[in-house]
């Protein structure tokens, strides 16, 4: 069984192409491949295994595996490796590419040089600013410079949803930051009843931001695709940006923009890392 | 670049063939190589880098790098990979196979069934039971049944040394045991001047035993060879079982023999897992 590893931004994908080689007969156990192949000494290693599928309804279908066999709706650095591979591959030409994924049909910008793909741009929605939708405790919409305590201190965040809850919150510096407990903490704190994603912003510019996420479930990651684009939206809602922004993340860069049309643009790259063949079975 | 991506009882190796293709010229960096190919999301993901090499001493060389780029003398779950990689690329048809290593030239011994190899001896040398060379202070040697107490709790262990040292502790019921307390606690015990890996130990029968393992600087892994060793040696001097023993870890089994001859074996399984080529050059 042949593959392609990728990753963007640090989460990285076992990619299965049964696009030409469809699995028609449907007897390949997709969560269970994913829970071997996904192994990090036993199996090939990744953080999800990409299946790469013709569509009906659109240019190409992407399922998203899990390491432990769930099946997200969508992943954001995901689908830009996703991109570069069906266009590489010469399956897809057209532009916008049309994905069909669990969270409905997404359109996708591909940014081409000498015939490389340099990055790629997915529309990831509007954002959601009000309370009980995010969903957060309090008063006032959008919420903007609320108070939190935890530990024993106060911080000022911002809440917003990208499809999931992000509470943003802006530092002058990292260092005096106890994130470790900070995180964790305002994760699992009362105000937000479905538990929250946290996101701390240092400002460099009124064009450039460095995040350290704290994710909901994971704890710290490398990149957090929604947490760029919500901590965006928050510092746009604080005046301390402009509308398109570079966001600075331990595993790299993502360009956002939020389009005045209200929804949020992300572009980042999608690299290959090698090709293989499995020998396990 | 291709490689190959081996692993024994989960302890996880990607191999760089330079047998044949030797780096004459010196030009390759392997340190700098097992820091960026041993990354589990950027790189191809792996415990250690092992460089397959001629040697003038023996049929082969070993080299392997951690994934911080250091280099250890030797790897026994890594030397049995490198037996059975050799023998089946056709380089070596000697038995038993000499592999030169920063720890000297190790004898190993192959057990092919239908041309298939389906396990690897390697002489691991003598156990060390002298205090002071393990080292380990208290009375009398071999230090067989000495007491300890950590977090307020009294145990008997046995300290043994294979090179490193060695705290074995045998128990009735490992769930009975506050492993990720009690491990790390008497890893830094102040009995043992330089440290201990410490070997928590069920006897199932005279044959066959159960390991669960917390190694000094690393805490919790899959498989420990030299600690599979120390304790089969420890559990001879207690009477607890025979001379061969099967030790069953959470990576998978190793037969160990502690021989006439005062020579610890050490018998174990190398598999295949993919082969690939780099692509993040």
């Amino acid at each position: 069984m042949e593959f392609i590893k990728m990753q963007g931004l640090g989460n990285d994908f076992i990619f299965l192409d049964r696009f030409s080689v469809s699995d028609e007969d449907g007897t390949e156990d997709y969560p269970e491949l994913a829970r071997k192949l996904c192994h990090r000494q036993f199996g090939i290693g990744g953080d999800g295994l990409i299946v790469v599928l013709p569509s009906k309804v659109a240019d190409a279908r992407m399922r998203i595996f899990n390491s432990d066999g769930s099946e997200p709706e969508m992943c954001g650095n995901g689908i830009r490796c996703f991109a570069r591979y069906i266009y590489d591959q010469g399956l897809i030409i057209s532009d916008p590419m049309l994905v069909e994924t669990g969270a409905g049909v997404l359109k996708l910008k591909l940014f081409i040089k000498e015939g490389q793909v340099q990055g790629v741009q997915v529309d990831m929605g509007e954002p959601i600013l009000r309370a009980d939708l995010i969903p957060v405790l309090g008063e006032g919409e959008p919420v903007v410079g609320q108070s939190i305590e935890v530990l024993g201190q106060k911080y000022l965040f911002t809440a917003v949803s990208m499809g999931n809850p992000h509470c943003v919150i802006f530092v002058e510096d990292f260092s005096a930051l106890d994130f470790d407990r900070v995180g964790p903490a305002i994760e699992k704190h009362s105000l937000f009843p479905r538990k929250t994603n946290v996101e701390f912003i240092q400002i460099n510019s009124p064009q450039e931001i460095t995040m350290k996420v704290w994710e909901r479930g994971a704890g710290p990651t490398l990149a957090c695709g929604t947490g760029a684009c919500a901590s965006v939206v928050a510092a746009i809602l604080n005046n301390k940006t402009e509308r398109i922004v570079t966001v600075h993340l331990p595993g790299g860069d993502l360009l956002i923009e939020w389009g005045l049309d209200n929804r949020v643009y992300m572009t980042g790259p999608g690299n290959y890392v090698f090709k293989g063949e499995w020998l396990g079975l």
